[in-house]
């Protein structure tokens, strides 16, 4: 096992009804903004049933923050904290509400440039606003860490930071809540918290056999639970289940002493950032082709993996391997989530593109060894098509 | 699921050599008192390398925490807590030496009668001391919990409390630490620990698969690493995910959303209180037969615990139920850790003094619908024999 450091304060109140207890988590005289992205909050009444449970207190909205938060929507966010002297901010959506409050959260103090806490990736965080959560879509683990991804528009890049400052006080999650979401963003929320633990489970072993099989844990629920979750919407424990797996993907607890990878999603943000697809659908992409592209060195975990995630015990090594990984591309292409450039008409002509983008934002040596380097991203990109 | 409310702000610093971030993560003007157990902490040189690493801050020590701590010893540390104007406490030692640095912590500043916080389990503490860990024995989970337990001698009583105020501000787990410790030691631990996570686990299903698999993940890795850790005391990774499985098991982590049992330990306590047993050789006579006397109400859990701990997939359900608390037992005892009263010289007139004890203590109603009552606990304890 590797050394660890392993610190997460976040309060999480879970359940049916949960959000009465937003009264006693809140500060009784806080000046609060609740963030939310589109009309869905609005429209289903859960903003209505936040703001009830505030009771009295100076509670101002601010609306639009859209999917892969935009720098330039949150920076008005900040000067509307700044203009109500706001005291603490309440996000009310997914993952990327949550992020983009905890820049906003971050950066609503922060003298000079905001976008250099992007550009620090939250090396010069010193101080934040206090925020918590409630969250109505299951993926991120956002809810439940410190690290937040913001995309700037202008400048087609999507950066990501983090801070201890910026873990949530506490973060509430209804189930319930998530009963009025699209298929597509259930199933794209399944795949991200599979894909957040596999980043985190699948590079080498350093026999760290209670995180590994935490890591296994949260893979076969997903596997279980991502059809029933998109087959039966309203089935509370189907639900609840995928709430507490996703949380727990990227709370940090699975990761700690152990190697992680991220190539997959240091990948995916520059493609989400040049064409727009869905985070999910870029994790769907590279994933099974990074495993395949780096099944010499992730040898010994790709047999863990079929082995103990999907019951693969026969045949050659390579061959458990090859099935492990068709596994995994029929499991997201199962939830209806596409695994390849072509299914989103994206060509070869895209792959200079994202290669220049990835060297821009010095991603030229990637993974949990750090050796994929831009020719190396360049072979799994070719692949993807 | 059920609802839950899961909060645990411990930092975990966790590797060999982890002992010198004690001056980043104690205030540099704290006046600090070290509470440790025995001289094992001072032969082996731990005591000094934790003042080493605290540099030129004003520090006590307070000495001679037995295990199961005694009121009577506590409350001479808070007297000195009190009069030296101590402000940072710091456990060096296992959970007897943490659980009676969280009492100190509270009880430092309580108005009153101190004793009152375990009467009231903690429900009025109002305030607590500072509190930093250096463990050296993995078994009790203190080190990352708002328990603990305190027995006063005088009245033969153990009692326990919480309070979300004695949450240390970190533990420092370095593996290296536990390797001079008695095997009687290592394998109690093993044995506490593997029983905290049946306490969570062995109940009736409640639709949570990510607790269900985190559990079974730390009885699988206990009983992997726990022979191992005895035949091999010097192994690093060994008793690295000795450490790591211990502090897991008793975090709430595994507790969050599901029922909890907790009969074993109650009963157990009286017969330490009485006797004087090591608390995990308690729990190693009362679990094996709990299990077999609450097998209907436990029938599901029990052969999935049969399936997927211990792989019987064989024979009816009651032969694979006999198996699989045959096979519970047999990991005790394979760790030297007795199963029987009679192992320990303890015959039936014992029964009367402990089920007493229950009454006296309110353990009217225990186990995870509450329906063990006296007469139940009795007929535990006739078949422990």
């Amino acid at each position: 096992m590797l050394n660890f450091d392993y610190y997460n304060p976040t309060r999480i109140v879970f359940g049916q009804g949960s959000i009465a207890q937003l009264d006693a988590l809140v500060p009784a005289d806080a000046r609060v903004l609740i963030l939310y992205g589109g009309g869905s909050a609005e429209r289903n009444g859960t903003l209505a049933e936040v703001e009830a449970a505030l009771g009295q207190r100076n509670v101002q909205r601010f609306g639009g923050i859209e999917p892969n938060p935009a720098y330039e929507t949150l920076m008005d966010a900040v000067a509307l904290v700044r203009r109500e002297r706001i005291d603490f901010l309440l996000a009310v959506g997914g993952g990327s509400v949550i992020d983009g409050t905890k820049f906003v959260a971050a950066a609503a103090g922060h003298e000079g440039d905001p976008w250099s806490i992007l550009e620090t990736h939250g090396q010069n965080v010193s101080g934040a606003l206090p925020l918590g959560c409630v969250l109505t879509l299951p993926a991120t683990g956002s809810e439940m860490n410190c690290f937040s991804v913001v995309t700037r528009k202008s400048i087609q890049a999507k950066l990501g930071f983090s801070s201890p400052l910026v873990f949530p006080r506490f973060s509430v999650l209804d189930p319930v809540k998530t009963y009025s979401l699209p298929p597509r963003q259930i199933a794209n929320g399944a795949v991200d918290a599979f894909v957040h633990v596999m980043e985190q489970y699948l590079t080498y072993p350093v026999n760290a056999p209670v995180q590994d099989r935490y890591a296994e844990s949260l893979l076969q629920t997903l596997i279980e639970i991502g059809p029933q979750a998109l087959a039966n919407p309203q089935d509370y424990d189907v639900r609840a289940n995928l709430m507490w797996a996703a949380s727990q993907a990227l709370n940090g607890l699975i990761g700690a002493g152990v190697p992680q990878d991220w190539a997959t999603h240091m990948i995916g943000h520059e493609i989400t950032a040049l064409y727009g697809l869905d985070h999910a659908q870029t994790l769907a992409i590279v994933l099974p082709t990074l495993m395949h592209q780096r099944r010499d060195v992730k040898h010994d975990k790709l047999l863990q993996y079929a082995a103990r995630v999907w019951n693969i015990h026969s045949g050659s090594a390579d061959e458990r391997i090859d099935a492990a990984i068709a596994k995994t591309r029929s499991f997201f292409e199962s939830l209806g989530v596409k695994t390849r450039f072509s299914d989103y008409g994206i060509g070869a002509e895209a792959i200079d593109r994202i290669v220049a983008q990835l060297e821009a934002h010095g991603m030229t040596g990637i993974g949990e060894r750090r050796e994929i380097d831009l020719a190396f991203s360049r072979r799994i990109l070719e692949a993807c098509l």
